[in-house]
């Protein structure tokens, strides 16, 4: 049971997967997933997570906000890098334990660390009786030397 | 270590996040997120995870397969439903514990088990102080009752 969101446990199966109760289901570590997504071409920018507080804080400035598993804190999109990302719409999926964040890019316009607008720049080619890797996205907006270590 | 993929942890930081190396960081349950979307519109559709044997088996038959964490499982998308997915690029986030899966539905062309072609079927809208869903997505293309209780 959370503060501001319904509790997932109270409701049946049916009202979670395909009801109007916004009630996210978050996981032992308090998280769901979150993909974001740019508005308009729909393009894939970034898989994170959210906590409570940065679920509410995306629904309610309009900014998205994830929690960073690695820092173990609420992370304001674009803090550090001023690649902020302005909420168009937030969706759930149908068990409720993951959001689609559908966001526009401000800024350089790039959502990931390296400088890229998108973190899924590689694609897996098959490479002898394995599998490599090769760059399909653009080249970098920004350089993330000059970015982040300041 | 793994037997079909090479070792993340071998990897340096710069090689891991930009390099040609495929080397999936599977979690300590064994597993990497999968977004997977569908070619051509970007639609996302679904999200789920792979372990390693559904990592590979999707790459090397083509067709999407996943491991279902309720049901501690082996899942080829559709087997139960006919809704098989048809692999068309498999692309790697930066830090590699997330694959983007580009598809192309079959049969009826619902990736969700509601019956819907997307799982991310509602929207948060607000309602009082707090936030509610509404359907956004488009009506069912079958009826999971007669899909799956057979």
């Amino acid at each position: 049971m959370t503060d501001f969101f319904q509790d997932a446990e109270a409701l049946d199966k049916n009202a979670l997967e395909t009801g109007t109760v916004l009630a996210p289901r978050f996981d032992a570590n308090g998280l769901v997933t979150a993909i974001t997504v740019e508005a308009g071409t729909n393009e894939v920018l970034m898989l994170a997570h959210m906590n409570e507080q940065a679920l509410r804080l995306t629904l309610e400035t309009g900014l998205a906000h994830y929690y960073s598993r690695s820092r173990k804190s609420l992370w304001k999109k674009g803090e550090s890098s001023g690649e902020m990302q302005k909420l168009v719409e937030l969706r759930v999926d149908c068990d409720q334990d993951a959001v689609l964040v559908i966001v526009e890019l401000t800024g350089r316009g790039a959502a990931c660390h390296t400088g890229r607008k998108s973190c899924f720049f590689r694609a897996a080619v098959p490479r002898g009786d394995h599998f490599g890797l090769k760059t399909v996205g653009k080249p970098p907006l920004f350089d993330p030397k000059k970015v982040y270590d300041q």
